[in-house]
C-alpha cells in the first residue's frame, strides 16, 4: 500500500503486530540469565521489545540505518527564528561532509547515515495564511520518506534538520494534543523570551486557522516536508516490522499526527532522548512513551536517537551473550 | 605515596588538579562547533571534564580499563541476604568465562575488563560485633585496588560483586551521611520487605558501634575488601590524573568514606548510572554528583558505568570530529 496515493490511506494500512511468541521466549530467557530478575531494568524491556518487532527471541542489530530529513519552512517569514533559512542547506552540506554531531554519533554507534534534503529551495507555505503543503506535496514528502527505508535494516533511527521547525513542531503538538500554545514552545535554535512569545503567537494563529482538520490533514496544513517524510519512514518501517528510534522533540512532534490518527501506528517506535525543549516531556507523556536518555540535549539531527542506539546495542548484547544460571552452575537454574 | 603504608596517608596525598588551560581550550572549541551553543548538553560538559583531567583540549579514549572487584562479607551471618555467599565466587567464575552482563557491555563499549577477586574464602568480620577489617586488611585491599589501575588508561570504569554488599553500602552511607538507616536500605539482590527491615536493623547496629570513627576508619570498620579496593583504584587513578567512571549504588557508597575525608578526592569521578536502589539518589546528591544514565538498573558489576562509557565516547567523538562554523562556512564563524 506504500507508496500511498492519498493521505487517508494511512488509516487503511495493514499494521503488522509484534510477535508475541518471540516476546514470551525473550522474557523466559531474561529470567534465566545470570542476574537478579529485573536488575537490567530498561535493558530487559528493550530486548523484549526488539524481540517482538524482529520476530526472533534473540534480536540483533547487524544493520542500523539512520535517516536525517531536511526541509525549509514558510513560517520563517513570520520572524520566528534568529537564523537565516539557508543554514538548513549549509547543515545538510555539513552532514554530507561528515562534520556534524550526527556523523560522529552514528560512527560511534555503528549506524549508516543517509541525509535526504527535501526541496530546500521550495519552502512550505506560511501556515498562518494557508496550508503549509498541499495534499500532493505532503504525500510526495511522505512517500520519499517511506522509500528511504532499507527493508533489510534491523532498526531505523530518525532525525531532522530545518530552520523554523521547532515552531512547526509546537503547532503540530498544539493542534493534536491541545493545551496552550506556549506549552509547546521553547527556545529552539537560539530564541530569546521575545522570540518565544512570537513563536507562541504564530502557533496560536496557525492552529486557529487549521485546527478543525483531521490529524493527517493537520500534518499537511502545519507540518513541513521533513515531518511528512518522518511519518512516511515510520510507517514504511512498520510495514516491514522494523523497530524505529525517534530522536527528540522535533522528531516526536512530527509523528503527533499519526498518533492523532491512530496511536497504534507508533507501537514500534522508541524515543531516544528527552529534549530540553519543554514541550517534549508533555508530548512523550501524551503519547505514552518514555525516552531512553535524558542528557540535556536539544540539537536534533537524530543525535539523541544515535546515542540511545548504544544503549540498545548493550541491551541486545546482554540478552544474547549472557550465560544462563544453568550454564554458569548458579543457584536458581 | 601509593601503595599507602597507613590509611591516614589518604589525607596527605598530593592531589593533581584538572588542567584549566585544557578546559578553557575545550570550551572555546565547543563554542565554535557546528551546533547551537549548549545544544549537546551533558556531552559538552563531559568533553570539558575529560579535557581537564587528561590535560589535552581534544581528550580521547584509546584505552578504557574496566575493573571489577569482588569480596565476601561477614555481615551475611546476620541473614541479610537470600542468596548464599558462594554466589560471589560463582559470579567471578562467570565474569572470567565471559558470561555476565558486564562482559557483554564492556565488549559493546570497548573496555578491557579485569576481575579481581579479593580473598573470597576469607570474608570480612561481622561489623555488628567487631570491625569488618583490621587496618592492615583494609590497607591491603586498598593497595591491591590501586595496583590494578593501568597508568596508561584514558579512563577507568569501576564495578563490584559481593553477596551482602548492599547492606555494607547502606552502613557506609549512613555512617558518613547520617539520616535514618532505612533511608539507605533497598532490595539489593532479592530482599523482601522483611529482609529490608532486617538490613536496616543490622545497619543501625553496625553504625552505632563504629560511628565515632573517622571516615577512613569507617571504611575499615564497615566496608569490605571490594570497597577498600575501589577506594584504592579511585586514588591511584587520581594520582595519574585518569578520570574514573563509578557504577551505581554499591560503587558510589564505597567511595563515601573518601568523600567524608575530603570531597575533593572524588573530583575526577563521574557516576555512570542512577541505581534503582533508593539510597543512590540521596548519595549522589550528598556527593554533588549527577549520574549520566537512569535506566532502572540495579545489577552492579560496573554495568551502568560500561553503558555510560558509550555516552562518553559519543561526547568525545563530537568534540573531536565536528566541523567548526568557520570550517563549514556557516554564520557564527
Amino acid at each position: 500500500m506504500i507508496p500511498l496515493t492519498q493521505l487517508d490511506d494511512v488509516l487503511r494500512l495493514d499494521l503488522p503486530q509484534p510477535d508475541t511468541d518471540a516476546i514470551e521466549a525473550a522474557r523466559a530467557r531474561q529470567a534465566q540469565l545470570t542476574k537478579p530478575p529485573g536488575s537490567l531494568g530498561r535493558l530487559e524491556e528493550l530486548a523484549e521489545f526488539m524481540a517482538g518487532w524482529q520476530g526472533r527471541d534473540r534480536p540483533r542489530i547487524d544493520r542500523a540505518q539512520a535517516l536525517v530529513f531536511a526541509g525549509n519552512h514558510g513560517i520563517c517569514a513570520q520572524g520566528v527564528n534568529p537564523f537565516p533559512q539557508d543554514v538548513t542547506g549549509l547543515m545538510v552540506a555539513n552532514f554530507t561532509a561528515g562534520g556534524a554531531a550526527i556523523n560522529q554519533l552514528c560512527r560511534v554507534a555503528g549506524a549508516d547515515l543517509s541525509v535526504i534534503a527535501l526541496d530546500l529551495d521550495r519552502p512550505t507555505a506560511d501556515f498562518t495564511t494557508s496550508v503549509a503543503m498541499t495534499d500532493a506535496e505532503c504525500l510526495d514528502a511522505f512517500n520519499r520518506g517511506a522509500a528511504a527505508v532499507d527493508r533489510d535494516a534491523d532498526i531505523v533511527i530518525l532525525g531532522e534538520m530545518g530552520i523554523g521547525n521547532s515552531t512547526v513542531s509546537a503547532a503540530l503538538s498544539h493542534a493534536i494534543f491541545g493545551g496552550a500554545p506556549g506549552d509547546w514552545v521553547g527556545r529552539g535554535t537560539g530564541s530569546d523570551a521575545e522570540g518565544m512569545a512570537r513563536k507562541a503567537e504564530v502557533v496560536a494563529k496557525g492552529v486557529a486557522l487549521h485546527a478543525e482538520r483531521a490529524p493527517l490533514q493537520i500534518l499537511a496544513a502545519l507540518g513541513g516536508r521533513e515531518q511528512a517524510a518522518i511519518c512516511g519512514a515510520v510507517l514504511a518501517a512498520r510495514a516491514a516490522r522494523i523497530p524505529v528510534m525517534l530522536d527528540g522533540y522535533i522528531c516526536t512532534a512530527a509523528t503527533a499526527p499519526l498518533h492523532g490518527a491512530n496511536p497504534a501506528l507508533l507501537d514500534h517506535c522508541l524515543i531516544g532522548h528527552l529534549s530540553i525543549e519543554p514541550g517534549h516531556a508533555a508530548l512523550c507523556e501524551a503519547m505514552g512513551k518514555r525516552p531512553i536518555l535524558s542528557l540535556g540535549m536539544g540539537l536534533g539531527e537524530g543525535t539523541g536517537a544515535a546515542l540511545a542506539l548504544g544503549v540498545l546495542r548493550g541491551a541486545l548484547a546482554c540478552h544474547d551473550g549472557m550465560a544462563t544460571f544453568a550454564e554458569a552452575g548458579i543457584g536458581p537454574g
